[in-house]
């Protein structure tokens, strides 16, 4: 049981166990008797693919009604507040509102504001969070290791405004993982996030368990950026993987910038592989997140 | 058995009640054996939420088939008409259209040039008609007094480009509800509705059974208007209500200008919340439109 | 079996008769036994009603789950090529993908690069294929003869740029059809279609079997399209109707542009109907393409 998935710090390490439990038993094709008929909303105010499809897959996987909240037509439009909107939804029939926005506070704020118990599911928000992307990551990581306790994981990029970053860090540092952050100075984040911070590529993947790269969101980045010397400090080619972290599994929330973060080459190869077994996972993860929100349990 | 469902004017007060009958019937969990599958099209040229999401789900609720026509890429825009875009989903194999668009008498013009019985249900069309609305707010006070006779229902608000004010006086004279409209000059309608005027709020609710607040449709309203002025008189305050109309239930279509038409305060507490009780009874009223329009029946 | 649909000439006589033949199936409502559920994912680069609804409904008819691949929204957005999206839609659980696209081989070509088995289906590419259109057509004809060997079909509009008249010619041919196109000089195409070429309407269309019209794509156009003269020399009204072609069935791909292509007069006459019926034969097809391509059989 789950009351809302807001952020990877409202939960335990029981929820967590709970979740990815779950996400492998759907996986093995776990057949639920008797999951109730729900109904949930998306609401993308902000671009998305697989994040979108992926719990929209997940909802009909479970039998569930979906709504696609068009947020370009929506009384939103209208001047209407998410809070208002959401308690509309729910009278409507409406048991759970899947979220992604701009803005870091939005989802939690709204839901301390709501008067009735629509379920809340953070899809992204801001560059603070993204608790199923982290979800599935830390699911992907246990198909391979069966735990994450000291293994050594880089994550490299833009970590200052990476919402995918920040609940892995927060979700692998409860399982006592050993996580070093890699980036430019421009990318570091302000705040300290309690993890090692190593500006240099090679020094921070060697020998690492797990290297995580992000993506450069190049439709946000400001004229400082300069992306053939980005590509020259943290590009990571199938040379240098090979070189410094050769029994890492190689992972990457997508969309891949192509030759930016990640070689064609070092992509296309069975290490690239364990990107698209995320995106896989994460059918299985957002599933179970539906599942215990909205009543279930194992 | 409907054919459409166009406007208020055509129904019969049988055939209100039976609808509202099957709304309850829905509300308190009938189930229905071998309700065939059925498929409707969604086709909303203006925007909305709540309306959309309502029919949405009251059809899957029903277990039809709801395929979402997005009027930004359609053939509309290679200039096709309503009639023949209609007739080709009627071949397709869409059961029933549900249209909101801008214009007054589109629905029902096209309704009279179609050679194929698709059915047509209006989701709302220009200002003169919302049938489902005033079918939802009917339901609502129902359930509050069980018929609405002699009742004084009180509509405040832009009277002259409302649908929802339109709608509601056609089905409640049918009734013999006690019907007054309260509005400034300029949105006091140029042809008669046949029901009460008074301009002064104060008077307008005086000992009301139920107050009906329209929405300011700011999207719409024109250098003339001077919102500050507005709240001044016609904005209803916790304070007024309590004074003027104490035991009044509070509707509104929705979506709410907070602090507009009605004060926050008011609308948060206790008062305020049969209208969420309206976009409730909505996908009620809407599941027995679609199963008595498409063939079904108590 | 099929693999994907991407072009008529990839298809055997075999395969089209077995698509044919599940069509009709489906339309003498053959119900399948222990149909798997299957997701695909409709992505429509270019405008499109019946096309779009018909492939939607038809995957519903089948119990498949749908998910609307929002392209002005998703991560084609950001960037990331059709083959990556692809692929990463295959591992989050989506069976096939339906493509329109402005683009002749962007189809082909990216079934080419895919690294895993997403079934592609083509919805409409560039000008030179689409494939379902002229399966529908193919059903449609043979429900009036029962083979099109030595029948005489006449195609008229913008041959040039008309991925259906592409698609009809290169089915027609393989079953014998007596295949004429007629345009204006400034829509022959450059290239030599195997069939013949007459410019005068009504020589064209003498004792035809049937006259398809196509759609003059009037958002397209350049400047020296001029309107009049074209209705004038290749409109199809009535009375040339019935002197030139009177027992001849009369098609389009839809949406017509009445008044052009058809006057309104011939359109709504019983001749008319036809064009009707192709949509309607439209959703069988697709439902025999989605069960062959996802891995049915008969």
């Amino acid at each position: 049981m789950l009351d809302n998935l807001i952020k990877i710090s409202d939960l335990t390490k029981d929820d967590i166990n709970e979740i990815v439990n779950l996400a492998k038993a759907f996986k093995q094709n776990k057949k639920l008797d008797n999951v109730a008929k729900k109904y949930v909303a998306l609401m993308f105010f902000e671009n998305s693919t697989r994040t979108k499809v992926s719990f929209d897959i997940a909802a009909k996987k479970l039998g569930f009604g979906v709504t696609n909240f068009d947020v370009q037509t929506s009384s939103i439009n209208k001047g209407e507040s998410l809070k208002d909107t959401l308690e509309n939804l729910y009278f409507i029939g409406i048991n759970a509102a899947v979220i992604r926005h701009s803005e870091d506070d939005i989802i939690e704020r709204t839901l301390n504001e709501l008067a009735y118990p629509i379920k809340l599911i953070n899809a992204g928000s801001g560059c603070s969070s993204h608790p199923t992307q982290a979800l599935l990551d830390y699911f992907t990581m246990l198909e391979k290791w069966g735990n994450v306790a000291n293994k050594k994981i880089t994550i490299v990029g833009d970590i200052a405004h990476s919402r995918v970053a920040n609940s892995n860090i927060a979700l692998l540092k409860k399982f006592n993982a050993n996580v070093t952050v890699c980036s430019p100075e421009y990318f570091k984040p302000d705040k300290d996030l309690e993890v090692k911070f190593e500006p240099d590529l090679k020094r921070a993947i060697k020998n690492a368990d797990c290297v995580m790269m992000l993506r450069i969101q190049k439709e946000r980045i400001k004229a400082f950026f300069d992306e053939n010397d980005y590509i020259k400090n943290y590009g990571l080619t199938t040379e240098i993987f090979q070189k410094y972290s050769p029994n890492a599994i190689l992972m990457h929330p997508g969309p891949v910038n192509r030759g930016i973060e990640i070689s064609s080459e070092l992509l296309d190869s069975e290490i690239g592989k364990t990107i698209l077994k995320q995106a896989q996972n994460g059918v299985f993860i957002r599933m179970a997140v539906y599942y215990l929100v909205l009543g279930g349990g194992l």
